[in-house]
């Protein structure tokens, strides 16, 4: 397969984790007699201090032309404390995810046998935990008309979703669920919101077309306690814009794993896949960054290009390097630490 | 003190908790000379059957000329599954915080010694929680205008806030930091949101006047990871109403004493004490509810007449059942179970 894949390193430890997963997709494209041509762009705090704007329309052509793209991080201290500064990376992601139509977050928590005693829960809760959240991106009140009435003394956001926008991210998500255990949890507040029952009656309204697909709907607020009380009891889960930034979240850090985690955004035309992880500004350059989030994403962007054995074969890589203990200091425990660079090496030498 | 307390027992399990909660508050009326008169009013699933509405005006008159409202829990299974149903309990709740302006809904989250390995967090992560989340209750989108438009194909929610409606939630915070640690965190999504902007700004201009409060600002989904990895290290927590309806349930969970956990909704005239806990149809009748968690909402309703030393006594008295072992069967751990009525007695005969 030919491919041509925009990398956005982004801020922070961005590049040094990108270069790592770009340094293993080489290698698995040399196995499995595939091309690929990387188209490097600018984005985040790196493309407002180069060009005004986190995410500029040379990026935009170059991500709209890709087969895919890969992501690092974005986000700088420097613009930490102003969240109303008119100039901000997280513009930029907004912009992205809008401009490319990536209208489907699919956020995986998963457990890696030698983490679980990361994880803040006890192991009795965690142990089994293998769910997937569809956040719906691109609409809700993120996009919705937003701004000031009364002299600046009143603020609204409106929240807007279209029955189509529903079903869009509804039906992949009747689809992934039929690739795993057939079991679906809508997640909505229908009891108080308009747009929660626009939700709730669109997706009752497809169960017919995926007989096999046991749905379930929950309140936000009950999801909310039992993704901590019981997270194994969840499998696919599909949410609305602004309930799956917090959810999504909250589940990355019960695993132990969350520097692990991959994400993918899916379009209509080209996907983004990207560690879940931030761009901690602190560790950028010192080489102590652990890259595996950023190599699953990539298995991730091979699987979604039908390339199953592809993107196997980089997750066998990392369970193997974790076993091993070829790990960066992060979850070294005391023991012997890698560098970013290191363990890339060694994935890309075990593919 | 003369008191006049309206009662709204409600439905499922609250008649039987709540008949405790007046219980160990006659013991307590009686020890410190003060004179309770009760003012019982339907509400809820009750109040569907009765006359048609869940919070009728009746019982409005009843809390609106009381000193506080005891409440019990309300929600019936028969109402559960059709959240577009137009008359449903929540209505009533609704409409009675808005009614009554219950603006400020206090929601503590702590820990008792004896309960810390019903956490599904691991002891070192939740050990010393005790953290207060003050959600704003009658303002945002649960009250926005809302509706559909295209045939129904397009759904709207409208998110509004008032800067006057921050300010005087924010200035319950700030007094109540002063009483505590005197740290306060302000959550908003003011990368994203304009009235979250608006939040951020208000508390901002406030600080000024609490020059001994640390202030802190966290972006909701940041909040909903470190609840779950570092609980205590949050003191005070503001919040909107959405974001408080999520975060206060993952935060009820984490101690492991989620069902003995109080809670007030203040208003500018009267105040509601209620347990977090909902009205479990499937315990009605059967004499196993836990009533402490309504008793140490009675014990909040004493403190806020500014009776501090009622309110310590009926703490007191929970904690000493705990020891005690004189508990219903939530808490038994395979121990002797109490029933709920016995447990009542045994904390009324201990004020
Ligand atoms: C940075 C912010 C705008 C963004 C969001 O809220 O979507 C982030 O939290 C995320 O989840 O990707
Ligand atoms: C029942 C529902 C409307 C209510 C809310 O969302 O406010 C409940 O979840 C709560 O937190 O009291």
């Amino acid at each position: 397969m030919k491919l041509n894949i925009a990398l956005l390193a982004g801020d922070g430890i961005g590049p040094e984790v990108i270069d790592q997963a770009v340094k293993v997709s080489d290698a698995i494209a040399q196995k499995f007699g595939h091309e690929i041509t990387w188209k490097p762009a600018l984005t985040g705090a790196a493309a407002i201090d180069a060009v005004g704007e986190p995410y500029p329309d040379s990026t935009h052509e170059v991500c709209k032309n890709a087969d895919a793209v890969l992501f690092g991080a974005i986000g700088h201290p420097k613009y930490d404390n102003d969240p109303s500064a008119p100039v901000r990376p997280e513009q930029g992601l907004l912009k992205m995810r809008k401009a490319l139509g990536l209208f489907a977050n699919v956020r995986p928590t998963f457990t890696f046998p030698s983490l679980l005693d990361k994880s803040p829960l006890k192991r009795e809760r965690i142990e089994g935990t293998d769910l997937v959240f569809l956040r719906e991106l691109t609409g809700g009140i993120y996009f919705g008309e937003k701004g000031r009435k009364d002299n600046g003394d009143t603020a609204y956001d409106n929240c807007v979703y279209t029955r189509a926008e529903v079903q869009r991210l509804a039906k992949k998500g009747f689809e992934l669920a039929m690739t795993r255990s057939k079991k679906l949890c809508c997640v909505d507040k229908a009891n108080v919101l308009e747009t929660s029952r626009l939700w709730r009656e669109t997706v009752q309204a497809m169960e017919k077309d995926y007989p096999e697909v046991e749905v379930s709907y929950e309140f936000v607020d009950a999801v909310a306690m039992r993704l901590v009380q019981w997270p194994n009891s969840y499998d696919v889960l599909i949410t609305e814009n602004l309930f799956g930034d917090i959810l999504t979240d909250e589940a990355s850090v019960i695993s132990g794993s969350m520097g692990l985690m991959p994400s993918a955004s899916m379009g209509a035309e080209v996907s983004l896949f990207e560690p879940i992880h931030g761009s901690y500004p602190q560790a950028t350059g010192l080489n102590i960054a652990n890259p595996m989030a950023t190599v699953l994403s990539a298995a991730m962007m091979f699987e979604n290009f039908g390339l199953m054995e592809e993107g196997k074969a980089m997750r066998d890589a990392v369970n193997k390097a974790l076993e091993a203990g070829v790990v960066t200091e992060d979850l070294a425990n005391g023991g012997k630490a890698y560098g970013t660079k290191e363990v890339g090496d060694w994935l890309a030498a075990n593919i």
